[in-house]
């Protein structure tokens, strides 16, 4: 099952190693991973996404908890969060796909951010499954590069992750 | 001095644990650090922003380039790289600052992206200038949480990291 943690660290050495460490030995495979200050330049905001079962989900939670510099962590649940995702992809043009590329970039409310004869660079934001979905749209006309943010995701409401 | 470093990498586990605790060794400060999936599912992208000075930073990227599973090192030059963030931000609401809260939203070309009677999700997508720029506007307003995916990068043009 696919999980979202949100992780709210003190911003010092090595807390970004211990808690990818952790998932490490405990043999989770981390599909994304975002890390960011938060407007008190004292605090990191970890975002984790990953595939695994709940029972060991759990367990990995209480680990995290106690880990050093490590101020409280949530699993955020998809129905009550948002979710976005950023990507940066460079295609390689031609007279030929040029028109497809930007056709499809305004349907996905893309920007092209860089522009030669022999490329572009168009940056996409939405939920990771549009993401998915503009590269599966890309691919035929050729990517040359990608870089994507990874997830970052916050509860809907007024909720806060508590410090 | 500040720097972006791309790091191409095989998708295995523990590779995310080695290049973080080798800034870490090395007594670099991560400021933001990204890692998705590239075209091939087989390969990640990590790109990582950090403060130190020229010397310190070539020896690191001599380092990162003999790690297990690291198959290429960059570093990337903003004149010739484009940079992008994502940042969602929740705001308190009032009656009072909600269209200040709009306005500023329009402005910066931000989505609003959830809205109850009593806060607003705002996603921004632009360059880490942008993206600080924002959070000082909305600072006054009343952050209650917000979470920055850190930085991607690619080099403008046709070039490619090489595999």
């Amino acid at each position: 099952m696919r999980s979202v943690i949100a992780v709210y660290v003190e911003n010092k050495y090595g807390v970004l190693t211990r808690v990818s460490g952790l998932f490490m030995r405990k043999g989770f495979n981390i599909d994304s991973l975002t890390v960011g200050e938060t407007d008190d330049p004292a605090f990191s905001r970890i975002t984790i996404t990953l595939n695994g079962d709940d029972y060991a989900r759990e367990q990995l939670i209480n680990q995290l908890k106690k880990l050093h510099n490590v101020k409280q962590v949530k699993l955020l649940e998809g129905e009550t969060s948002v979710e976005r995702e950023l990507m940066l992809v460079k295609v390689r043009t031609t007279p030929e796909n040029r028109a497809e590329i930007m056709a499809a970039a305004e349907i996905y409310r893309a920007k092209i951010i860089d522009y030669t004869t022999e490329s572009m660079c168009v940056e996409v934001t939405g939920e990771p499954s549009k993401i998915k979905a503009f590269i599966e749209v890309m691919k035929p006309l050729g990517i040359i590069e990608m870089c994507r943010t990874g997830v970052v995701s916050l509860e809907r409401g007024g909720s806060i992750l508590e410090k």
